[in-house]
């Protein structure tokens, strides 16, 4: 018996922000492109980008921006804000991931 | 900015328990028939038959048993391992809304 769970940061009471999304930033972050991140995930870059648009609208601040001069491959990048919100959903889910099984093995003690 | 969790207890790595299946053993120790229970959450008998019975095995333990002499319309209990399993599971959910919410609340301090 164990304990599993999905977790996201909602804005303005529709938009999910959730693990899938997270990798999306990391690697947009990782790589400088946006277009080779959704080719990592498998997602498509009109998906990915009407995507964050959502995001950003819901959440009241930028988290990528172009790149000047990154040509047509390269060129988008997180924004200070992004990176910071980057680290703290991480920091959130890691510590939730620990307090869950915390939790679990209060309520659930083994005999 | 909320944050928003889904959790389950999984019995052998596959049989999910979460708050809909919490909901339907709330009900059958409350009605005392699965049965009215079912019917009140809008599943089908079968179903929900057919998933406790999975339940059951993947967990090797009964949760809810038939009274002998119920009738018809009547006749499920949950049984006693079943009561302190679903009490667990309620103090498990409860618990981590609280501390979700604290987490979250470390993670993404107000300006």
């Amino acid at each position: 018996m164990e304990a599993r769970l999905k977790a996201w940061v909602v804005f303005d009471g529709r938009v999910k922000f959730g693990d899938g999304r997270a990798e999306l930033l990391d690697l947009v972050g990782e790589l400088g492109s946006l277009k080779k991140a959704v080719a990592k995930i498998g997602m498509s870059y009109r998906n990915a980008w009407g995507y964050l648009r959502e995001l950003e609208e819901a959440a009241g601040f930028k988290l990528v921006e172009r790149r000047p001069g990154g040509g047509p491959d390269g060129g988008t990048q997180l924004t200070a804000k992004g990176r910071q919100f980057l680290a703290r959903y991480r920091r959130f889910r890691q510590e939730l991931d620990q307090i869950v099984q915390q939790s679990f093995g209060r309520s659930f003690p083994r005999r």
